[in-house]
């Protein structure tokens, strides 16, 4: 029988992941209300922005405000999270108030270059940095393109074990490990996540999905499977990486819930208020549901 | 660690599951030339048609020409199953000349009213007298409804091993088991398909797959876990249920078969010509494609 566990945390992911990759300018006014109704849902943790250079991703140039705002309205009841792919990156989500910081590597040298525009060396030595000035926030290690590369391909899990040890040497509070592309199978999760369990037996990997190709869920029941219970998905479905080309959404939270709900497995999450959030985002960004569960919800009007 | 086959057979059903769900009628000939390019996929069975009162589905009632069409093409290096939901269905199937037939009983008492408007007694008798007529052609006992119905809920895992019983009892030479609304849990796979392998270890179960959820794929690699090695699947993600309301569509035969050839496991398939042939539908019938695969492969071009 499959080992599922009793309870699983979800980390929001929407208000970045989501938003980086809509073209269209998103104003401030409406990404805070998304995460004013996403804190009502009772998500824990929602990362809520992104410190990259607002050349490379324009739609996150409003970072600094909506961590500001957020935190000065649901500061101390929901920890927001800011993603960094460098230090000036960190530098400025630390400056802005972020509770935690993701600061993202990928496994893959390639895309690394086209994400971060540095080697995977030089990201590792920033991150020894970031873990130096990082205060008493915690600091994730997220390892994209852990399993595919869009670029090179399928990654060898033993070089990808490598980089989680060193992002713990370096001081990683967390480790995460995304499938950017969503291209990853429940064979490449058991065959990366296997060992890593054995390895670190007392570390909590989180697990960031996307559901390109339909093995979401999937990919997720294996991960729960191997111990893993946190995971990060995007309301709505909305989601991908501005540099893979490839990658469709997110794993979509309600599609997550959904499934968690039917099998008994508790998240502390409304389902109904995050179906709503996905309504609202249909309807002030006039995009078409890409998960599963908010397409059937959009159908039933 | 999960337990992965070697080998799965899919069993395709766009031409009689997926098709039975549009409302516009497909000309016969489509029909054959969507057969003839699945025989051309490598599939080894193939559900034609279904032998249904062609005013509860029209889109049916060209069944014998089609089951004789494809049997004239293709019998002997492929087998032609033919849905029936009452006896003289199997009676219509069997002089078309069908390869074998998919009888089909609901494990709810009200889905298969309003199915076959029998009640599950009165259609477990009539199998008995399929059973005696089907000559040397395999007949399947096909449980829709078989994880919830969309009228009762979710069923009783011993009730429906009451069922499988009795179809076995009565002759069936395969047992199919259909998540009809695409709402099962891999929680609920184990646990009906769990019982089942532990009381008949030398029975091999058919899953029928719906995907409207997000589960598919999950729910499959739970079952092949607990040694399911046989799944039903549609070209292009068509499919439903014409008196489930709810249903959207089976799980996608190219979804399917990209993620076990991603992990090594063997279908006899050619993906390609899967995409090529979910390409055909959607140029043909004008359908935007419902299964993963088939969206991705429509957005690249």
């Amino acid at each position: 029988m499959l080992k599922f566990p009793e309870t699983i945390e979800i980390i929001e992911v929407c208000p970045r992941d989501g938003f980086q990759n809509i073209k269209t300018p998103i104003p401030t006014a409406i990404k805070i209300e998304v995460i004013d109704k996403l804190v009502d849902c009772g998500f824990r943790w929602i990362e809520a922005t992104s410190f990259v250079h607002p050349k490379a991703i324009p739609q996150m140039a409003d970072a600094a405000e909506v961590l500001q705002i957020v935190k000065e309205k649901h500061g101390g009841r929901v920890g927001f999270i800011a993603l960094a792919p460098n230090l000036y990156g960190a530098q400025r989500a630390i400056e802005a108030g972020a509770d935690a910081i993701t600061y993202v590597v990928s496994a893959s040298e390639k895309h690394n270059l086209e994400n971060t525009r540095q080697t995977v060396e030089q990201s590792l030595a920033a991150f020894t940095e970031v873990c130096k000035i990082k205060g008493n926030r915690k600091v994730r290690f997220a390892l994209a393109t852990a399993f595919d590369c869009p670029f090179a391909g399928p990654m060898n899990p033993e070089q990808v074990i490598k980089l989680v040890e060193a992002g713990l040497a370096a001081g990683a509070d967390e480790v995460m490990l995304a499938d950017t592309i969503g291209t990853a199978t429940p064979l490449q999760m058991e065959n990366l996540l296997k060992p890593l369990a054995v390895k670190y037996p007392n570390i909590s990997f989180i697990l960031h999905i996307h559901d390109t190709q339909g093995m979401g869920l999937a990919n997720i029941v294996t991960a729960m499977n191997l111990g893993i219970t946190r995971f990060e998905s995007a309301a709505f479905g909305l989601g991908g990486c501005p540099f893979a080309p490839g990658a469709a959404g997110n794993i979509a939270t309600e599609d997550l819930v959904n499934m968690m709900h039917k099998m008994g497995i508790k998240t502390g999450l409304d389902y109904d208020k995050i179906i709503r959030v996905a309504r609202y985002i249909e309807d002030k960004l006039g995009i078409a549901p890409v998960g599963h569960m908010a397409r059937l919800a959009s159908c039933a009007l």
